[in-house]
Parts: structure tokens; sequence; C-alpha cells
């Protein structure tokens, strides 16, 4: 056999053009939201509609397990689904684990897995409701999740329009922090993340409110699926992006750009969305927050031309 | 670290006991039916319930390139999880996809995975809605599919009654045939299961009906499933087994056992169910085979002791 093109030759959004336009030959009648959001909604008969994601967590890929406790792995593993209902401003309902290990895999870590995930669950009421085991040579976890909305009402990616207000909740570049700090110094990451799904959907009965998605890369490449989304672009105000507390310090003391974390640095599963602007001149900030449950912070606004700017050196800059 | 117990030191019922154990720790309400069936059920706020169940396939482990067609691959991986809708009585309303894959992995195999997916998906009505792309050094297939029953009408592995009428769908040994015809000749196997949905959802209206479970592991094993779920035993009539056409003679050209691999085979997703003595005696199996759509062969009867008569020298019988 001729060795052809791998799937390194297209890339990871390549590929998911390639599966998109394969199941849109599909009858989709009944899927209100199917591949390129942050989760697909089924609609049922009734008053709700069904919110459903699926992640992997792979050895060697996501995690590596001398940098991370295995309570740790599950616990993210599950945070990463949480926070794309987060994102839909969806209710948790339940989630199936298909998990696949070496043979060789000891017992506590396959313990630590589940009570991370199964911590996690209970946090944020989400009952484990089935899965699968099966033999690989990674560690991996996949995770989907199951959630509801009110009908019709699910938070999605596109409807920006320009002039809206961007905002993300928490602060930006802990995950980033650590890891690097992890990375430099040895020790385990004990920073996590926390799936915002509170604020998604106190988000979800706020009028006025445009779209949203969660901060699994890192603020400008989900910023950009955001924008690619409704075909705009942004101004950032990069002043204004909040960090966590002590961070320009430590970031200094590891020869790191604290813009550079806040901005590229993945994994905060923080919520990243928009407001009218009527509707943002006339809630201030603070009063957004306590209505959200979560500190809120203004970022920048919705253009009408291609891209991002506000961004010094934005190419060079993610490079660093 | 000292090494500890190892996954296989528990073996996958033990592992799965301790997820359930674990997972049972959790408020289950809203749960109707949790870890240890076919599928978990989830319960919408009106007239029907939502099912769901997960299942992965694994290179070198559930398939092999030089066995199978990425094609086939594809097909047999939605099967099996459609196969877990039928034993339910559900109908399909949508399955996520989260594949993993080395970066190596030829195109044309990625294309095929995903023809083959979703060449099924259409047959059956069940469109792709989202997933997931990982890098991995095995390929790996993790589906998690959706389906809707109406409300507290699922089947379910449990409900045995002495006296039950235990029948299959289709006939039995197909699989591990075409299976083995290959591991001794080569080529390519071409056999492909058919998931059982319209039977499935058939028997869900019949009155009189019992439990039901696919035929994934081998009649013996998923048997011992069904019976394990009500504590009872049964009675086989290996005589009425249903084969293949010419399934004796094909075995035996390839010195197999014909009883051995029906009874023992895998991966024949047919449906084997329970119907209530007055009900089994009361409807004729041609007329039962017209009601699900497929042939229906009556196998035995579920018994009060544990553990299944009628087989000859089981235990040495499936070492064969």
């Amino acid at each position: 056999m001729t060795r052809g093109r791998t799937l390194s030759d297209l890339g990871e959004p390549g590929l998911i053009d390639r599966i998109s336009r394969m199941a849109r030959r599909l009858d989709q009648s009944g899927v209100v939201l199917g591949i390129g959001d942050d989760a697909a909604i089924l609609r049922p008969r009734k008053s709700e509609d069904w919110v459903t994601s699926t992640d992997a967590t792979v050895e060697d890929v996501h995690f590596r397990w001398s940098e991370q406790s295995a309570f740790n792995v599950g616990r993210r593993a599950l945070v990463a689904n949480l926070s794309d209902l987060a994102a839909m401003g969806a209710r948790p309902r339940g989630f199936t684990l298909a998990l696949a290990a070496p043979p060789e895999l000891e017992l506590a870590r396959f313990d630590g897995l589940l009570r991370g995930l199964l911590r996690e669950a209970a946090l944020h009421g989400c009952p484990l409701v089935g899965g699968n085991l099966a033999r690989a040579r990674q560690t991996s976890l996949v995770i989907n999740v199951l959630g509801c909305v009110p009908r019709g009402r699910a938070l999605r990616r596109d409807g920006l329009r320009v002039g809206d207000h961007l905002f993300v909740t928490g602060v930006l570049g802990a995950a980033a922090l650590a890891r690097a700090r992890v990375e430099s110094r040895g020790g385990l990451i004990r920073q996590l993340p926390v799936p915002r799904l509170a604020a998604g959907q106190a988000l979800l009965g706020l009028k006025g409110r445009g779209a949203c998605i969660d901060l699994s890369d890192g603020l400008l490449t989900d910023l950009g699926h955001l924008l690619a989304s409704s075909g705009l672009g942004a101004a950032l105000d990069t002043e204004r992006l909040p960090l966590p507390r002590g961070f320009r310090r430590n970031c200094h003391e590891l020869s790191l750009k604290p813009l550079s974390l806040a901005l590229g640095g993945g994994e905060d599963y923080e919520l990243l969305f928009s407001l009218r602007a009527g509707t943002a001149a006339r809630i201030p900030s603070e009063e957004l927050s306590r209505r959200l449950g979560v500190r809120v912070t203004p970022i920048g606004r919705v253009t009408g031309g291609m891209g991002i700017t506000g961004v010094p050196e934005a190419k060079s800059f993610l490079h660093y």
C-alpha cells in the first residue's frame, strides 16, 4: 500500500471540518446544534433541550503522571466537560466515562482517577451513569456529559454583533503559570480550574446577552473561535485583563511574560461572553459580577473588521 | 513509589464493581437506571426517558487494520453502540465520537472510519452531533449514543421470573466464524452485524415481555449477565440454537465446533430476551418473528437454581 497523507497533514481544524462536512450529509432534524459549538443540543418533546459534549484526556498528551496526582487528573477531566456545559448555560444531569488503560496501571492510580472524577461530579450534581473499560497502551479518559437548558435558550458561539462588549469570568493565566512552574521547578500541579456552571446559567437568563465560549485553549485562540462563528473581529483592552494575585511577580521569577500567559495560556476554563452594548452600559461590572456569582471583567469590544486588535505583536507573541 | 496492584489484578468485573460502588455514593435522583445495564436512562420532564451508552473500539484490541477495512471498523463501532440502544428498546437520536489516533495514521483510513460510522448512522437515523479529536499511540473510537424510550418503559436486564421463556433474534456464531476464517486463511472480515433496533422497539410494546440484553460477548457470557441481574438460572436447549446457513459445514472445514462458536462467540449483536410463560404460550414463534421483524427462536427457560444447564461440558467447552 502506498503511504497516503496523514492526520498531521490536515491538522485538527481540517479534520474537524472533514467530519463536519461528512456529518452534515445526514438528516439533522431534531438536532438544534450539531458539530462546531461547545456542545450539541438535542430537543426532547417538552420545554427543555438536552446538551451533550465529549472530551478526552490522554496520558502523555493532556497529562503526565509525574506532574499531577491521579485525583487531580480525574477532577480536571470532568472540569473540561462541565465547562462545556457551562458555556451553553446548561445544568449538568450526568456523565459517562470510557476509561482505557494498560493492564499494568497501578490500582492506586485507577482509584485516584475515579475519586477525582466523582469528587468533581458530586460538587456539581452530575452523577456517573455508565461507562466502558478497555485495554490500551496509554491511559485515557473519554467523558460524555449530558445537561439540559430551557428549550431554545442555550448560549451559543454565534450571534455576535458589532459593538457588543466582551467579558471574561475569573482570572486568566493561572493554569499556564502553574504548569510553567512545575516544568521549571518540579513538583506537582495543584492548581485546579472551576467550571463556571452557575455563571453560565445566570447568563442564560440575562436579557441582552450574546455569544459564549469557555476558555480551554487560551483567550486569543478561543476568542478567535467565537469571532469566526460570526465573521467579526475584536478590539481587546489588554490593560484590563484580570490576572491572579501576585501574577506579574510570579511570572517574572520564572522569566515569563504575564500577558503572554494570560492571552495564550490554556485550561483556565473561564467563560468568555458578549453583551449587547445597551445591556453592558446599563449594568455595571460589579452588578454583573453579583448576578453571575463570579468576578466579571470587560476586556474589549466586537468590531466589524476581521482579526483581533489591541494585542502587541500578536503573532510573535504567542510563540514567546 | 512501591508498585501496587494493577488493573489486571482485579479484572474488568471487579473494576466495574469498584466504579459502581464509588458512583453510588453520589445522589442518583433523576437517574432511572445507572451503571450495570446496557445503557443508562435519564428522565426528562415529560413522557420520555433518554437512554445513553458509551463504547470504545481500540486498535489491536478490538480490531486490526490487517483484518478489517477502516469502513467496516467504523460501521462496527457504531453497531456496538446502537445494539445497546436496541437492547433497551430505544430509538436512536444522535451520537458523539471521541477519536484518538497517532499523527501517522493515514488519511484514507481516517476517512474510511468516518464513512463507515456515517453509513451506519444514516441507516438508523442517528446523526453525529459532536465529538473530540486527540493524539494517541493507538487509534481508538469512543462513541456515546443517545436514544429515547417512552417514559418508564425501557427494556432492562433485570425482572426475569422462573418459568420465563428465553429467545434470541437472528442467528448465532456468524461473527465468530468470520473472525476464525480470517485468522486461519487471511483476507478481510466482511461479515457485519445488524443492530436490532426495530426488534427492540417492537419488544418494548409487547405485553408479557421480561428482560433483554444484546449479545456482544457471546450467548453464555451475556446470558450469565442477564441471569445474574435476577439471581436465577437457565436451562438451554442447545439443539434449537439458530445457526447461519452452511454453518456446520463451514465450521468443520476450519476444524471448529459449531456449538462452541454459537455459544461462546461474541459480537453477534443479536438480542436475548425473555417472555412470561403465558405470553410465550399464546404467541407462536412465527407470529413473534413477524411482530419483531426478524427471525426469533426460543432457546430455553429460566430456572430457579443458579447456573446454566443443558450445555455439554460447559467449562472446557468455551476454551476449545
